[in-house]
C-alpha cells in the first residue's frame, strides 16, 4: 500500500476529540475492512466489506441500527436491522446495480460459514450499501460479483487503503475524485477509553459548495479552475462502528449526527444523493442461541450521549475529507476523468 | 363500586393465556388507575389516569414506547417518548378538546411533585391521550381541567371501575356505549410469572362489524334491532403496562399487537378512528440522576417475544369487550343516548 | 390451468363489498401476474411477478408505498419507495435466500427494457419480497434465478393460477399448505367504479389460531386431526394494486389495513412472521421525463377513504383464504409434507 | 418597531439564492406572524404565532408535514399532521411548560372562529412548538396563556419584529441571546417566482462551536472573551412555509434540509436540543368540505426539488443568524443575563 496523505498529515484539524491510533474504523477492536478493486478503464469499481469482530456474526449478532437521511438509494437489508436492532453479516458496499449480486454472495458466504458451525441456514439478512459509480465505470454490466466479495473478505484486516479503492474506485465527491474514507474518535466513559469509527463511500456534493475545515470555501475557487460543477446525484454511504455499549435506539441517535460531517464540508443532502447511515455496536452482543429468556444489556446514560454525537460528526467529516485526499485521479469509461483533490491543492 | 359483569363473568373466553388476579392493568405490580367522572347531562365526560409505580416518575423513568396505528388523533407527548424511550409522568386520558388543559394539569402536578424532592422542574413531558366524546358530551366547553386531573390522581388505586367512567364516560364503541376496559395476561419467563396489562378507552367501530369472541357476528343482528350504525369516527386509546424487562424497541413491537384485539372484535381501523397505543415497562427503570456513564438493562431474548404478542392481543380484545359490557346506558347532551351492550344481550 | 375451488365457489362470503370480475389483483386494469414454478421434490419453490400496466415502468412510474407490519424479513427496495413514493419496476416474490439473485434479474430485465427506449440505465430500484419456504424446499441452494424471473415475466397475464405455484410453491400457512392467493373489491367514487386488488404470498400463522370467516375456529378442530401446530415463523407478503388515484401517503394508509385480513383469519402477526405490504396506484403516474416543473395529481377526498380501507381488509382476507384453498398438498425436501386445506375440509 | 440590524445589513451573505422583499417567512403570500412578549424580569418569555393565509384554516387546510430532527422536546400536534398531511390551525411557539395552556388557547380560538362559520367544532389539531427558556424566565409558573395567544394573533401581520420578542424573548443560542429569526428565498419554477420562508425560535448550540458564514469560527474567540460555554440543551423550532405546490411527502423532504442551516453555524444537534421542523404549503389546499370524491393536487417534478432544498438550508441559516443579531441583551430571572451578538461583534 503506497503512502497516502490524509488530512491529518496535511495539518488539517477536524474537531476537538482525540483520534484512535489508526484514525480508521478498525480502531474499534475486532473490526476489519477489505477491498476488491476492478480497474480496467471500462470498469472502475469494486466492493468494500466491513467485518464485525465475531467469527460468525449470525451466532453473535451486533446491536445495530440504520438512519436514512435521503432514501433515493438501493441499500438492501435495512428492514430487518430496524425491526430487530441487530446485524448478523458483514456489511458490503459497491456500485448501484451490483447490489443484488453482492447480496447473493454474502448469502453464500454466510451459508458456508454456518455450515462450519453445523447450521443449515434458512434465513440471513445481508446489508449492502451502494453508490452510483456510472460516470467512471460501465455500471450496467454489473462487474462486481461473488469472486470480488469473497476476495474482499479474504483480504480484510485492520489496515486498509483509502481513496480510489474497492467500492470507492469509481465514485465522485464534490465533482472531484471521491472514494473510501475513514476516521475515528476516542471518548472516555466511566474511566475507560472507547472508540467511534466511521467509514464512508463518498459520491456526493457539488464542487461550488465544497468547503475545507477552518472554513475555506475552496469550492468556488476550484470551480473557476476546473470544468464546472455537476448536480449532486451520487450518494454517501456512512458506516459507523463503536465499542460503546448502546441500545439500538441510542445507536440510531448517534447515526443521525453523521450527516453533520457531510454538511460541514458543504453538502446540503441533494435530492439525488441517497445518504444512508448504517451502524453497529460491538458493546452489546445478542446471541442467536441464548441460554435463558433474558439477556443483560448495557445502555449509555442518555445525558452522556453528546460526546458520541460529536465523535460521529467529527469522524464523518474527516472520513469524507480523507476519501478525497487519498484518492488518485481516475480515468474511466469513455475517457471520463475525475481529478484528485490532493493533486490540485 | 357496584358489581360489574365482565366478559369472564358471562362465560366469554378470550384467548388461551392465564389472567392476572384482578384481570386489570393494575395486576402489573405498582400500577394504579384513577378516574374523575363528570355526569351532568350536558357534560358526560371525565379523565382517567394511569400511574406508574415510582413515587416520582421523573426521577425514575419507565422504559416506554408508542405505536400510532392511525394518527387521526390529538394524543400529546409521543415525540419525546419515541426519541428517549422513557415515560416520566402519569398517562392521562380524556375527551378530545380537553387535552391542553389536562396536559397543563399534569405539568402542575409534576412541578409540585418535584418540589417535594427539591427539584425546580424546567422540562417535563406529559402524555395525554383522547377520544372524541362529543356525541354524548358538550365537548367544546372543555369541562375537564386541573381539578378533575388532581382528583383522578388522588383516587388512584389498584381497584378501579370499568365502563362509563372517567375518560370513558362519554365514548361510543360499535355504536353501543363504550368506555374504559381493562384486562391482563400472565406469561412465564425463566420460571417467573410476569404480567401484561392493558387499559383501553373505546370509541371506535361500526355496529354491523361487531363480532363476539367465538365468532358470533352479533353486530348484524343488533343492527336490525337498533337504530342503525354510524361511521367509525371515534378512536381507541390503548395503554399497555408490563413488568417484563424489555427494551423500548421490543416494547414497541409488543404494542403493535394490541390492535389485533380490536380487529378480532370487528374493527378495520377506520379513517376517523385515531388508534394509538402507549406502553411502558416497569422492568427497566432509567434513572434521571444515574451514578455512572452506563446503566444495566435486561432485554428479552427476542425469540421469546411471541407470548407477549399473544398477551397484548388477548388482553386488548378482552379489555375492549369489558369496556362495553361494564358500561351502563348513558343519556347525554341533547338527549343523545347510547345503549349498554349488557342490557341488550 | 386446472379448476381451482376458491372461497367464493365454496359459498364462503368474505365481507360486504362487490368483487371484480376475476376476483384477482388483475381486475385492476393493466396489471398482469406471472409465475415460474420449480417442483423437483428437493426444490419446491419459484417466483411470482406482478407487472404494472406501463410498458416501461421506469419511464412511467406508479405512485407507490410500503408498510412494514413486522420487519423480520428480507424484502428489498423499500427505502426508495418510501422516499420517492414511486415504483419503477415489476414486483417479484420468491423464497428468502433467492432475493439477491431475483433482484439482479430484475436489474437485467430493466436494463434491457430501457435499451429498447434508448436509455442506458444507471439507477433502478427493483422491489423483491420473500417468504421462507425452507420446510418444503432446499432453500440454501437458491434455485431461483435469472431464467425463472424472465420466464415468469414472459408468462404474465390477467389470468393466473393460485395456490401452490410460483413464489407460493413451498410456503406454509397456519401449518397447512399456503401459497399465492388473490382477490379484488370494487368501490364507487364520483360515479365511477374502481378496483382494489390484492395478491398474497402466505407463509404465516399457527394451526390452532386458524379461523374461517363467519367465525368458525376450525384451527382447534384441525389441531386434533393433524400432527400439531408449528410456531408462526413464516411471513406474509401482501401486494395491493388499485386504479383509485391516491397520494403515496393515502396509499400507505390503505396498506395498513391489509393485515386486518390476516388477523381475521387468526394471525396475531407473530415474531417470526415478517409481514410486509407493498402497494401501487395506477391512478397517479409520475413521469421520469416530465415536461414542466410541476405534474398534476389527483388525491382522494380523505373522508372517503374508509371504503378503500374496507376493500383492502376484505380482499386480503379472501386472498389469504384462497391461497390455502387453491393449494394442493405438496411433498417436498426430506419428504416434508404440507396438506391442502381443500382436501381436509 | 425599532431598527434591527440583520445579517444582510451587516454585509454577511448566506448562500446564493435571491431573497424575498422582506426576507421573512411573510414573503409567502398571505402568511402573517404575531408576537406577545412578557418582560418583567422574573418572566422573560412570550408566544409567537404563524398564521396561514386562509381565514379559517380548519375549512381550508394547508398541505403540511413535520420532521423531528431530535425528539427531546414537547411539540404538540405532530401525530395528526403526519397522518393526514394537513395543518388546520395557526402554529404557536412558546416556552416549554406553557404548551398545554397555549394548546387550549388555540382550541378556544378555533372554536370561536368556526362558530362564525356556523360550525360547532368537536375535533381540532393545534400545533404548538416550544423551547426551554428557563435560564432567563421563571418557566414553571407558566405565565403564557389565553390572553397572550389571542393578543399575538390579533397583532399578526406581514411585518414583525425579530430577536428577543415573543417566543424568543427568553431563549439562548450558542450561549448568546437567541430569539426569533426569519428569512426567505425565491425559486423560479415554470417561469413563475415562488417563495420559501423560514421562521426559527433559536435556543441551541454551544458557544465554542459557533461559526459565522464565510467560515469564521468566531465561537472560539468569543469563548475567551465571555464566561464560557454551556452544554447544548435548548432546542430550535423551525417553521417553513412555501407557496410552491408540494405533496406532503415532498414537503417533508424539504423540511429535512432545514437543519443544514443550523449545522453550518456550528450545531451538531446536541442531545438536549430538541430540533423539530414544521412546514406547510399554501400551494395545495385540502378542503374540509370537498365537493366530490377527489381533489386535484399539483406536485413538483421531483427532479426540480434541489432548489427547494437549497432554499430551506439557506433561509434557515440566515434566520438563525438574524435571531441572534436582532436580539438585544436580556437580563432575566435571578439576574441571569444573555448578551447580544450584535453588541459584542
Amino acid at each position: 500500500m503506497k503512502t497516502q496523505h490524509r488530512a491529518a498529515d496535511l495539518g488539517i484539524t477536524v474537531g476537538e476529540l482525540p483520534k484512535g491510533p489508526r484514525n480508521k474504523i478498525t480502531d474499534v477492536p475486532g473490526v476489519k475492512v477489505g477491498h476488491a478493486t476492478i480497474s480496467t478503464g471500462e470498469y472502475e469499481t469494486g466492493v468494500t466489506v466491513i467485518l464485525p469482530p465475531a467469527e460468525n456474526p449470525f451466532l453473535h449478532k451486533m446491536t445495530a441500527a440504520s438512519y436514512v437521511v435521503n432514501g433515493f438509494g438501493k441499500t438492501l437489508g435495512l428492514v430487518q436491522v430496524d425491526e430487530l436492532g441487530t446485524l448478523e453479516t458483514p456489511i458490503a458496499l459497491t456500485g448501484t446495480l451490483n447490489v443484488g449480486k453482492v447480496h447473493d454472495a454474502l448469502v453464500e458466504y454466510m451459508v458456508n460459514l454456518c455450515r462450519k458451525d453445523g447450521i443449515e441456514l434458512t434465513s440471513i439478512n445481508p446489508v449492502v450499501g451502494e453508490c452510483n459509480d456510472s460516470y467512471l465505470s460501465h455500471l450496467s454490466d454489473r462487474p462486481v460479483g461473488r469472486d470480488e466479495v469473497f476476495a474482499a473478505i479474504a483480504s480484510a484486516g485492520e489496515d486498509f487503503a483509502l481513496g480510489a479503492v474497492g467500492a470507492g474506485r469509481g465514485t465522485v465527491c464534490h465533482s472531484l475524485k471521491g472514494g473510501i474514507g475513514s476516521a475515528s474518535r476516542q471518548v472516555e466513559l466511566d474511566g475507560k477509553t472507547y472508540t467511534v469509527g466511521v467509514l464512508v463511500q463518498t459520491n456526493h456534493g457539488r464542487l461550488s459548495d465544497f468547503t475545507l475545515p477552518q472554513a475555506r470555501n475552496i469550492g468556488q475557487e476550484l470551480l473557476e479552475r476546473l470544468n464546472g460543477s455537476a448536480p449532486d446525484k451520487g450518494s454517501c454511504i456512512m458506516v459507523l462502528a463503536t465499542d460503546v455499549p448502546l441500545s439500538d435506539r441510542q445507536l440510531r441517535r448517534v447515526l443521525k449526527r453523521c450527516p453533520v460531517g457531510l454538511i460541514r464540508l458543504g453538502s446540503f443532502i441533494g435530492h439525488g444523493s441517497g445518504e444512508i447511515v448504517i451502524g453497529f455496536s460491538t458493546g452489546n452482543i445478542v446471541e442467536q442461541h441464548p441460554e435463558g429468556d433474558f439477556q443483560p444489556l448495557v445502555q449509555l446514560s442518555e445525558g452522556r450521549i453528546d460526546r458520541l454525537f460529536r465523535a460521529a460528526a467529527e469522524a464523518t467529516e474527516e472520513a469524507v475529507l480523507d476519501s478525497m485526499l487519498c484518492a488518485e485521479t481516475v480515468i474511466g469509461w469513455n475517457g471520463h476523468t475525475k481529478v484528485s483533490l490532493s493533486e490540485i491543492l
